[in-house]
């Protein structure tokens, strides 16, 4: 996880430095082991999503999207006429969470929530025509960066085996 | 992803129920789709980890632990000596959440601070006695439960095969 320096090339670097007293506190060379942690699901499994989330939102900087929200955009695209507390649970956001994240879409005006006329409590929500407009920028975006470059760093076949075991954990797990 | 009920066995329950009028705003009957963003491998990361995440706290939940508790303690007891920084650091954790952490992990009578002697501004970690009993105890319940049950679900070679996509994403990508 972490390079650490060999004893070689720092004797290498040593050589070429004048001769000084050592540091009073100098840092521990290594790298901190992650001995058997690495091998359990959970911990795996959280540090690639962390750097898959982190290299999403360099991917669609220029949009200023998160996985969340760009989540919330694909969904709402797909199932005009649903409302807010479907879409909540569907991706299993918390509603003080996905309150706060449709009040930035709708500022942004990527999503408005209209007032059901079935149920006056309950909101639907749709895209605006710039909420499609930026959804399809930032599905281009994704498809062609994001994830042409994990195709590339696993290949082809074991990039869909990984989205099949992924697909089984969240759902028969 | 979501399970709705059929046609068939609503309808059943209705012949059983006294007539009344219709519902006045009767909830959507199908699921709400998830279409292509299943496809991207963010999105399904993130559904798996949080199912995995659930699973591991609920076998654990005789130790009260998160994930994030659990890696800490891994990592202490696998790295005598290192400081606060270094671990927080390796984990990717941000430092008032690992402060946090520490406090809880502290008042719970799990780990220890203890002032560096080289450097009074760094704290070095150590697991207490109890420390290490309570790691032993979850290691053993989440190898035998948690890991157990996900290796049955994918099978021995694809738990091993996710594994190293994983690392891969984590290192490399």
């Amino acid at each position: 996880m972490a390079v650490s320096r060999t004893a070689s090339a720092g004797a290498a670097k040593a050589r070429k430095r004048p001769v000084r007293a050592p540091a009073r506190s100098a840092p521990p060379a290594e790298a901190v082991k992650i001995g058997d942690l690495s091998g359990f699901l959970g911990y795996s499994l959280k540090r690639a999503q962390l750097r898959i989330f982190e290299d999403f939102i360099g991917c669609v900087a220029p949009l200023q999207l998160t996985p969340a929200q760009f989540s919330v955009l694909m969904l709402v695209d797909a199932n005009p006429g649903r409302n807010q507390t479907e879409i909540a649970s569907t991706l299993g956001i918390l509603r003080p969470n996905f309150v706060a994240l449709l009040d930035e879409l709708e500022s942004r005006d990527l999503c408005v929530r209209i007032r059901s006329s079935n149920d006056r409590r309950s909101h639907i929500l749709r895209l605006t025509e710039k909420g499609r407009a930026v959804l399809s920028r930032a599905r281009k975006l994704i498809e062609t960066r994001h994830e042409a470059r994990l195709r590339e760093l696993l290949g082809n076949e074991n990039r869909d085996l990984l989205l099949t075991m992924l697909g089984k954990i969240a759902q028969e797990f």
